[in-house]
């Protein structure tokens, strides 16, 4: 395997490019910028990610590391349920979505674009159409290989009608979705269950608090659905949760269903709901038939010539948005926090400014890069603050805005025969003198992915 | 870390599904199908791509796999010349596509659509326009910061009028591209020589051969541009090339030039040109201030107040295009031949089918798999081929179709308390009996990104 361990210098960051701190604005000013939501501004500020479009954003470098980090976090989790990992086209033809009905349900969220030829199609927005579609082409294809569980993390576009918050609600977005296919619906269900649990597993990781709760299905359709939602004040939906009697739901579905609770589920008991503000980061929908009837997605049964239509489910995860629902979850107006796990670099070195040995404080600092990113999982997580004009204190306050979990600054200490190397957690503020040997220790329980 | 290395199984693979082989079709139902090339035959054939609309493919697990080996490939190699990776937008409003004219000049190929708004945008082909305007908003940008080296690798839309050959000419594909920015002539062109030694590393680590040749500008315009090409008769470019003079160029370009050679370069010799078909898989163009000096991109010059226009490169890499022209420059009609580092497994273990032994060569060939995977460049490259009733010949078949450089085949001296493993090398025809040890040095030296 060639190594390509390339040292990484602060210097070179769009960041630090000498952006004057953005003053503070009226509310006002800030409404007409859009800039409604903490996160929304902390990305705009520290440049991960820059206006394109109403309600489109490039994601600047250190916006897209974390992206890239959150995909390899779920492609870990969709790769150990048996995931298989495809890319589906952008354009979907708009006899597909006609045939499904929601070309009409869908109505102005959808953009539509016609060919030279006068063909239409939709950006899409979700595939279920395209991947029912695909899965009816494939004939072969018999119970023996099922379940089929498959997924992509692409670009999705909706027409918001009034975009706003940034990622949160945007027009293009990432997403992953994953679609699976099962025999009847005992299987269907256990995919549902086992995707449910991958689901956990990756907002565990995470580790930003979040809720699980009946969802309501929407346009998707179908006939169980759940939505994750991380909680903050920005977040769309309304969710009602008693913890005496278990109610966890969208009061979206409880209206729906005209089961608004209020007298608890639990014989003897009285409800204390409460109703909470949550972002949906995630939901998950079986489907049944919905789809593979309207396409003819059969199957080759056991007796090998009749062909049963696929138990489907759908499952999103707006990849973007928890990128941004965390930072509104976890940070200050002041302070960028990622979940460290994303954060686009794990270690800041900051070299001490410093006439005469200014240099030498700075190749320690590379030599001390290279060894550090020799262990595998910190391969591309360290960064130097090579800015050699600045203070420690002011490059601290960067690697903060930056959000890196851990600074080592290389002082005095760092210099003498029994080196000394202070390191700080950036995230909780505490500081530790380690020898090489505990640095190394400490760095092996960096977790990255 | 988390260790998530997952067992892969052949009979989980789409292409594995019994689908029959596809029977000889006519010329002429071939032609109507579009199925004019043979590595499009075996792309769909082999379940690497799925049709989705004219010109759109899906790309299935395998096609992605080899896909993401090639993203990666990239990455190293744009990362080693200090390029920074984004993810700039789809949809590129009207406006900036008229101001570089390009709304204009490049006609009926862009797809384009409105919004509920009103607003006109264009799917983006290519993305001079948003990422000169995303540099001329940073203002702050100076001299001392300067090269700035920004790519992405996105999926890009083109209306082509008649789209052919699967992925070579479809409307929908990935690209990677990067956008440059210099303070003058002299760095910009040091710039382009760096980002042209960087294709020529990707192109030679893929390893089909390719050429290099002098290029025309067409509607990206600027001043300097080269191709690369893979020499297939499905190219559309038609390239000069005179090994006694060193003449290197497209056509197209001598053509528009009237510098159609004939008469040598080089004093006293005569030119012995060869005229052969390429496709384009690459190609950079200095572009000068052709975007900057119309979007006002500028940076803040030395003398502190001043602001000059970026000198600029703009440099595309056609990804999926690169997989398809590889298959076609390496495969036979009845062989897939993937570049061996893109290969979408390295290794296929097959365990013996006996009546007796065959749960235990299934069970060794898994122990195996677990022991070369615990090789980390090997993490995810090694699949088993667990389907017992066939035997070890029908399963060799079907991983020469798979594309995979090797296989291990579990016989019985894989039982003897000596035991010897049967690795073929499926693209030489090779094949060793190696023990454990020279098994490990064997993989050892497998090549993966």
């Amino acid at each position: 395997m060639t190594s390509y361990c390339c040292r990484r210098y602060v210097s070179r960051l769009f960041q630090t490019f000498g952006k004057p701190q953005p003053k503070p604005k009226s509310e006002r000013k800030e409404h007409e910028l859009g800039l409604s939501c903490k996160s929304h501004k902390l990305m705009l500020y520290n440049d991960i990610i820059a206006p394109s479009h109403s309600g489109g954003f490039h994601l600047l470098p250190l916006g897209l590391r974390a992206l890239e980090k959150l995909t390899r976090l779920v492609d870990q989790e969709m790769e150990a349920i048996g995931g298989q990992k495809v890319a589906l086209t952008t354009l979907a033809p708009e006899a597909l979505w006609h045939q499904s009905g929601r070309w009409v349900s869908a109505g102005a969220e959808l953009f539509t674009l016609k060919d030279r030829h006068k063909h239409q199609y939709c950006l899409g927005p979700t595939h279920e159409e395209l991947v029912t579609k695909l899965m009816a082409n494939m004939t072969h294809i018999s119970y023996k290989h099922l379940p089929i569980r498959l997924y992509q993390i692409t670009r999705k576009f909706r027409d918001e009608m009034a975009p706003k918050y940034g990622l949160l609600r945007g027009r293009e977005f990432e997403m992953k979705d994953m679609y699976t296919f099962d025999t009847c619906e005992k299987t269907a269900l256990e995919t549902y269950n086992t995707v449910c649990g991958a689901y956990e597993r990756i907002f565990d990781r995470i580790g930003v608090e979040y809720v699980k709760v009946s969802g309501a299905t929407g346009i998707i359709g179908g006939d169980l659905s759940h939505e994750f939602h991380y909680l903050t004040d920005v977040g769309q939906d309304s969710l009602l949760t008693c913890h005496r009697c278990g109610v966890e739901m969208n009061k979206e579905l409880a209206e729906e269903d005209g089961s608004l609770p209020g007298v608890c589920q639990l014989p003897g008991s009285e409800c204390q709901l409460l109703e909470r503000r949550g972002i949906e980061v995630g939901h998950t929908f079986y489907l049944g038939t919905k789809y593979s009837s309207v396409f003819n997605a059969c199957y080759r049964a056991q007796d090998g010539s009749s062909m049963v239509e696929y138990e489907m489910g759908c499952y999103g995860l707006g990849m973007t948005r928890i990128l941004q629902a965390s930072l509104e979850s976890l940070s200050t107006d002041a302070s960028l926090r990622w979940p460290r796990l994303l954060a686009p670099y794990q270690l800041c070195i900051i070299p001490k400014k410093d006439r005469t040995h200014g240099e030498e404080y700075l190749r320690l600092a590379e030599s001390l890069s290279d060894q550090l990113t020799s262990h595998p999982h910190l391969r591309s997580e360290v960064i130097i603050d090579d800015r050699m004009s600045l203070t420690i204190g002011r490059r601290q306050v960067d690697a903060d805005r930056l959000g890196c979990p851990y600074t080592l600054v290389l002082a005095g200490k760092a210099l003498e025969s029994s080196p000394q190397y202070e390191v700080i957690d950036n995230y909780t503020g505490e500081t530790s003198f380690l020898s090489w040997e505990q640095l190394s220790d400490f760095v092996d329980k960096i977790v990255t992915v």
